[in-house]
């Protein structure tokens, strides 16, 4: 049995609250269970120097933890002086997967900024993050429509993740901390609402998984995305 | 006309939303109209090395704000690899002013480090965040006392800070930014339940203010903190 | 009686030395007794990127301290690649304080850098700093109408400086620093040679301080401000 | 046809050369082509703090790229201050995927760090790093064994990384510089030598991927780390 | 007896292998004895800010060493996010000299930048660093004379350097690590290939040195460095 | 002639003022000329890790220079988080030079750090700031000696150092600004009291040097060296 009771292939409680805050062009609390992530995105003219002149769009992310958004509290990066590792590579996941969800020429020269902060961390906080940016984005993208800023729709295609894994030898979806921090194997998956994959990131925590572990853990993770981006467009269309 | 009609000693609506997140020792949103700030209390036991030994305790304050917690974008700190020296500043106060809550010696060699996170920024966020401290800071208190950590509550009085200023040739209480923005003169002062002053701290952005003007602004802050110390002891007795 | 036994109204032993360098536009040597600041006023043509075009100066400040200013040495802040929170504080403070004095569509796009530089500590190095700072400006403008880079004088009152607080539960003026280390508040107050206030900065160590507290100090900081006052005008006249 | 004339299945001319630089435990260079990295094995006794008195021991690697090892150079990151997220994220790859290598138990409380630096680069850096690095791992925990640090052999399996693609349209093994940059998929796969997953990472760079091209570019990774496993003990039998 | 049994005038084992890596326009691998560097010349239209439109080129050198260089692991300084002050200090030593060798107004805006990358170390790095990084910026100007990029050899004459030192009282040429780490003295010295002093850098580790010991130096580092630039010619005639 | 009007051969007016601030342990403000620099010796005991339990003792040295010491405004290094090479270089170089005057088992395990701040320059400040440095260690070491943290003595000689330089063709001695910009080679020469060699380092700014300049220098700098100690131990007398 799972530590929460959940199904192998049962997502925890998932909800996408837009609007969350007032500023941002785009702005979302998404909760997968007690994992909660406020994911902003701004919309800003122009783009960065090495690809002015080309007509097309950028979209970068930025990831961050709240220093006591964990069991016990960790440095904040700011006073640091320096991101970790992690969070780097967090935030570059975010801005490849999102941007697989445009097509950069309709977007112009336009740069959109998701900054995706976790607030209250159970598992899966890059998994939560990615799903609630596609909505801040999908929100961004329709008021610049209204505005006239573009034209036409640059959205291709939805984008939702979700962490598989194999736990206690046994492959489960939407892993939370008590899963995770035992898990074997975890594997993060990013795929677009038309079953194609934008990315898949997976590694052995302790042993090798197997050829068959992978595709069972894959055909959870297509179950899931599918419910998610389903959750997606029930948020949007509210 | 105030922007918002309020009277001018009138507070914004002022709330206080204790166990926000689940895993510090003390945790709460604290809205000042649309101002609202996260604040954690982390408890550790030991001190920093500068003070071991001395059988007393340390209260620490970090502060930050959400890259999109404002109208436009501003660059994550963490990513800069520096804290402005405004966030550096702010952080001072807070710690300065909670520390002037309690008794250090009944606190024991522990420490306890605030977390202020603004999520959405619309003026007096510092102020915000002490009010909303405090209150953090009683809750880890209490659970120290619950969990046997502390024999004796070390507090010594509340702490509670509001803005006052002069905008349009008048004093006001409570600033949101449509008036912090064009206000001649912002004082910010940080009183004890009690009466006594922790912390003033007043700046003539344009013209330089005359000793009238800042016994006019010290009444209505006296009656805001006063008002804002209520506001406290009601939502801790929730 | 206080440690130096000074009268409670007395300040030190002011002194300040103009053209203490050479290459500066204003340069001065100023001694609150055992305190010694270097504060230079350095000229720039042109105004940082943020103000550029609307025709108006800007004055911005930056303090530091040798290493061994003080009873025992401090690292170095450009070897340690960081100044403290303390540093950085005064910095602004100072920028703030001496901004008040001018009218920046007089000082057209001209940037005028003001660096105090602490070469011996003994409490009240900001306050000091602020009253030597204000001599080294007033000569760099005279050096720009001189020059005719300015057309018109563009300072509008003098500002100075000087702390006092609540020391063996009496006010006092100019604290040193043996009073400084023990004092239970210690309050900034800046003001212009008009008796208006520019900034005042109070901070409780102790005990929180009474209105009453408040009052006294004032009044001794508005004769102290006033003294300095005519010290810089005799140093301006030579 | 492939722009090297390879066959689609067809590695580089992989070369393991033994022994390059003398101070080291272990030290490789490694050329999958042109791609060619330095990898050293840095064995010192103790761990890191957060890992004493466990009784187990530490696998850690840095990854870096002399600036010219590209077209046009690239900055010094040492000179920068600060390492790319790219740099740091292939780091950690290289560290996590060493670590599936050794019992850590069997390795006791010593730290082996892992050096990758690239001195020219052709595509697939990474996976040359990681294929070259077991080699050199391999010669520490030798050395180690010869010299009674380790009683018993901490090694569980090889190790071994390629990277596979959609190019053109078609699933192909080890791309180099002029397939990868035009890549439709890139996907970098580290497996043991007994045919088990250790991590995969795979990212769309233009169109999502689709499961049977997932399948295809799999199957294709597994011959090529097969093989590159061959070449491995053939390096370490001479 | 020189450990290495050399004679007291005799230079190491120097080798200078060209084309070393393919993309730089000049790439060399210098050897004096195990000392061994990577020494790459890139070169750049424009050049810094500071000399725009003066018609003049630049010449810039950084250094580095891999971590595992020298016998014991060394911190990569790029993850430390620093460079040692011997690091730099180095680098600054490596460009004035190379920029002795040319004459800057036949270079014409261009940049040529060295980067020095020392992967075995022992004793003499920056010595050798030089005189390698004079045949890459040899092998770049002929590149450039070729393409047409530049119409006449900026070359005024070859660099090349050596170190000679007191060793157990006596004068040495070209220190290896087991003489340096024992001299009492070490004198670094940059000639051109006409006999013209370009750099002397002397330290005493031990006691000072004497005049008549810095003429018997000085005569070894004159015989050593023309043997260099005989060595140097026969490399570049290949 | 000379732009100062001196002879070749003649120093500028060296003054060397003792306990010029009162908290260090040594302290003197030094000026060459124009160059004026503040050195303080500070000795703590103890000594850095690398070098516990030998019985040894340590000096070290930081540079630094006033923003406004120049004509024009340079960058603080403590706001811009980072020392220039040339600050470090210099830093490197007086400690290494001061450590020449000393018997380091007599110091014992006690640090002396050497700060030499520059108020104000005119060429030649890392000079000045060698044989100032020299004044402040000495008087430190009578504190100690007085004390009894020391038992004997361990000044070995004094030290002191000048430029010398190759300008307008001709070998002059203590070049300041208006030389030593124009100059074409720049010798810095350090020397103990006793005549022997501590450093020497000497840079063909335009033509490399030739052998009989570099003894016409060498003979400048022994001149120079020799007044500078008289006037050293001159001051100590005082």
């Amino acid at each position: 049995m799972r530590p929460s009771g959940r199904q192998i292939d049962q997502l925890r409680d998932i909800t996408i609250e837009r609007s969350f805050t007032k500023h941002a062009e785009g702005s979302v609390l998404v909760s997968f269970g007690d994992t909660k992530v406020i994911c902003t995105a701004s919309v800003e003219s122009g783009v960065p120097r090495f690809m002015k002149g080309e007509g097309k769009g950028w979209v970068t992310a930025e990831y961050g933890m709240l220093p006591r958004a964990t069991g016990s509290r960790n440095n904040r990066e700011a006073a640091r002086g320096k991101q970790t590792g992690r969070t780097v590579e967090i935030g570059r996941l975010i801005g490849r997967s999102l941007r697989a969800a445009l097509n950069m020429e309709l977007l112009g020269e336009n740069t959109i900024t998701l900054d995706c902060d976790v607030i209250q961390a159970d598992g899966g906080t890059r998994t939560a993050a990615i799903t609630g940016a596609y909505v801040a984005l999908a929100d961004a993208i329709t008021g610049m429509l209204e505005k006239g800023t573009l034209k036409k729709n640059p959205i291709k295609h939805p984008i939702a993740a979700v962490s598989v894994g194999i736990w206690n030898d046994t492959p489960v979806l939407d892993l939370d901390y008590a899963e995770d921090s035992t898990a074997e194997t975890d594997l993060n998956v990013i795929m677009t609402g038309t079953g194609g994959f934008v990315e898949i990131q997976g590694t052995a925590e302790g042993e090798p998984f197997a050829p068959d572990q992978l595709t069972a853990m894959l055909a959870l993770a297509e179950k899931g995305v599918r419910e998610l981006c389903d959750i997606q467009q029930q948020a949007l269309a509210q």
